[in-house]
This record gives C-alpha cells, sequence and structure tokens, in this order.
C-alpha cells in the first residue's frame, strides 16, 4: 500500500496563520496520496492544533520541511504552480483545477519535480510570489462567495491531482451476473400469466401496460438473483391463485 | 450576483458531532454557488463553533432545514444520492463525484428535486439510510487514507457539481493583443541583426542559433506589449554598439 503517490511533487503553503488549516490539509493531501508538505515561515509549529486536524495524517506533518522562503521551496523545481484568485491585474497562464492535475502528471511521467504554492489564509500569494510561477491554478466557485479555506482549496487540488492520475472510475463493480435477454423474456412472459391469471391484466385490452414493464425492468437491469426472487414470488401468486 | 445556482438542491448532513464541521460545510457549499442545507439530527446546533467556521456562509446557517429524520429529509426529493465508502455488503449504483454533478444538473435542468446525504464523522450513513438512495457517490483516494473530513467531501462534492453546471473554463482571458506572425519575423530579424552586430552570432557559421530563437519565442507567444519591450531593448543595445 503506497501512501506517497507523487514523489517529486510539494505542496508549499506560504506564511500559514491557522495551525488547524495546516493540519486539515495534511490529512486532505494524504487522502489523495500526496505526502510532501513544505511550510514556509508558519506562524504556529509544530503544534498540537495541527496534529489533531490531521488525524491519521500525523506523518505528513512529521516529514513536513520547514522553510524561509518560496525562493527556496522551489529552487530545485522544473514546474511552478500558484494558486490564485482570478483577475489579478497581469493576467498569466491560467490552469483550471483539472488541467492542473494533468499538467502535473505529466510532467511527473518524465522525472520533472513540481511545487505548487497556496498562499496566506487572508491574503493569498503575493504578486511577486505568483511571477515565480509557471501557471496559475484558480478554483472555480460561485459568485456571492468565492473565498475558499486554505485547507479546502488543498483538498479540490488533491483530488483533482489522483483524478489525473487514475482516470475516471470504471469499474462498476456488482456482486451477482445481469441477467441475460432470454433470463428477462421468460420473467416477462411468467409476469404476462400472472397478471391474467390474478385478473390485473386482459390481453384483450393490452393497452401499454406490459410495453410499460417491459421499459421498468429494462431501465432496472436486473441481476440473476433478482430475477429468481422476482419469479420465485410470481411462482407463490400462481399457487395462491389456483 | 446568484447566492443559490442550485435551487431544489438539499445538502443533507446526518447526525453531525462536530458543529465546526457543519460550519465549514456550510462555507465549502456557498463557495461553489450551493445554499440549501438540512440537517437531520445535529449534536449540537446552533452554535458559535459552526457560525465561526462558516464566515461568511452564516446565512447558510441560518436557513438551514432541521429535521428528525432522514425520511422527511428526502421525502419530496426524486432523486436521492447517498455519499459512501466503497466495498458496502450489498454493491449499489455507483457514481464518482463527477458523475454525480453530471445527474444532479440534468435532474436539476427538468426540475426535479434532489437531495445529497452526507453521513456521520465516524462511521458514515447506515445501510438503512444508504438503501434510500437511488445512487451512492464516492470520493476516490489513495489506499493508504481514505477517510475524508466531513466538510472536505462537501467541498468536492460541490466542486462537482459547479464544474457540471458550468463546464470547463475556457476563457484564457489576456489583456493584450497576441503578436502577429509578421510582428514575429520583424522581431527575428532585428534579433539576428543585433546578434551580429554585437559579435555574438556569426553568419557564416550559424550551427542553430537562430532556430533555437525562434522556437523559444513561438513557445512564449509574445503579445503586443511584449513584443514593443523586446525591440525596445534591442533598439538601445544597437545605439549603445554603434
Amino acid at each position: 500500500m503506497e501512501t506517497n503517490l507523487f514523489p517529486n511533487l510539494s505542496i508549499v503553503l506560504v506564511e500559514t496563520s491557522h495551525p488547524g488549516n495546516v493540519g486539515a490539509a495534511a490529512r486532505a493531501m494524504k487522502n489523495m496520496g500526496v505526502t510532501e508538505m513544505t511550510l514556509v515561515k508558519p506562524k504556529d509549529f509544530p503544534s498540537e492544533k495541527a496534529k489533531a486536524r490531521a488525524v491519521s495524517a500525523a506523518d505528513v506533518l512529521e516529514n513536513a520541511r520547514v522553510l524561509d522562503s518560496v525562493e527556496e521551496a522551489i529552487a530545485d523545481c522544473h514546474l511552478v504552480i500558484g494558486t490564485s484568485a482570478r483577475d489579478r491585474r497581469i493576467p498569466w497562464l491560467m490552469l483550471d483545477p483539472k488541467g492542473c492535475g494533468a499538467k502535473v502528471v505529466a510532467e511527473q511521467a518524465v522525472g520533472h519535480k513540481v511545487a505548487i504554492l497556496f498562499g496566506r489564509e487572508d491574503r493569498g500569494l503575493s504578486n511577486e510570489e505568483l511571477q515565480q510561477c509557471h501557471f496559475h491554478v484558480n478554483i472555480p466557485t460561485g459568485e456571492a462567495y468565492s473565498s475558499l479555506n486554505l485547507s479546502m482549496a488543498v483538498q479540490v487540488i488533491c483530488y483533482e491531482l489522483l483524478q489525473a492520475k487514475q482516470g475516471p472510475v470504471t469499474d462498476q463493480r456488482w456482486d451477482m451476473d445481469y441477467a441475460s435477454a432470454g433470463d428477462m423474456e421468460h420473467l416477462y412472459k411468467h409476469l404476462e400469466e400472472t397478471m391474467i391469471q390474478v385478473g390485473f391484466h386482459d390481453p384483450e385490452t393490452p393497452r401499454q401496460l406490459l410495453s410499460r414493464v417491459r421499459r421498468l425492468f429494462n431501465r432496472i437491469r436486473p441481476d440473476q438473483m433478482e430475477i429468481n426472487i422476482l419469479r420465485g414470488f410470481l411462482t407463490a401468486v400462481n399457487r395462491l391463485s389456483k
């Protein structure tokens, strides 16, 4: 079980004020398989509060690099991405979180070191810091309230990193085999006979009843056990009305 | 400026223990334009702690419905989705967060009411509650630590809701017009002449220098102001070396 799915990717938190956010960010990272944290001049660290909020990600905090400048944090990185509100004075190349995930995964695949910078809780990254980045990434929000909590921003970015790495979830796991078309025809036949038997269906004035029954069960796409349950029920009804 | 981008969508938090999570969830929701919160038997509500964590989303807390049962919370809903860890005993129709966003937006477009259920911090939704859902949604995680904080789960799901509603970000806003191919040719000519003038480039043994210069500046894709800056600099160099 690999804890760090993103070696050579550092999440850099710049001048955090609230240790709770650092802890929550550590948990958010580890949940998504990201474990390398760098703290630039954190206000209160190490901290019990951070540890409490990290829950099972205390190791991320313990292994965090604590540095004095952004320059140091990114010195050996080939790709630097900074989180930013929109509408900075000088527009920069922008990524959305999904694009950020794809870019990071592609760069890491060829061995590049990557840093993603997150700014201060109250005012983000400075213009100087943003200009050290190749790309800016912005998390789209509703207009009414656009300021995400720092650790929430880390969660969204790391979520899209893992999405980019793992690809979409394709396994629609199911514990039974689906019924075959033949099984379904037996069911429809059995249903029709039973509905006639109990006086619910008159084959002389069918309306759309059987079509609707087909549409219903085809939409449900029953598995074989479910077919057995349905047919067992019908057989019980058959016995009763004999 | 519309605060509620998802009328008829309720985020239902079932038996929360920590009011801080409720506040953080309110903020996460409002950041993504989701404002209708339902609390089923919250442990400590209303709460100052929740209000503090909600920051500018206190209105979401104030307008939250507080109910006694999940049944009540979903009674008038056409689509009910429950957040769930993977590997429940009986598999259910699963969505990933992106699929959940698409499904909700599609259903809302035809006027359906939707509820998304989030379970208790320590043990999620009960099997009984999960069986009241049409779909389950699971947030993919790394294997080493799969348990997201409740409010983080709300953040990811609401992020994908807004992504589904707004579509991908397509505006690569830039404040200047890009340079035309003609502008670029003038620049290359100017650069070449200047490099010859200062003795950096020997047209008799060109190597790949000019090709590399072209590749560099075409990759940068300069805007017109940047071209003016570059050519102004070259002109200054030209004057100096006369």
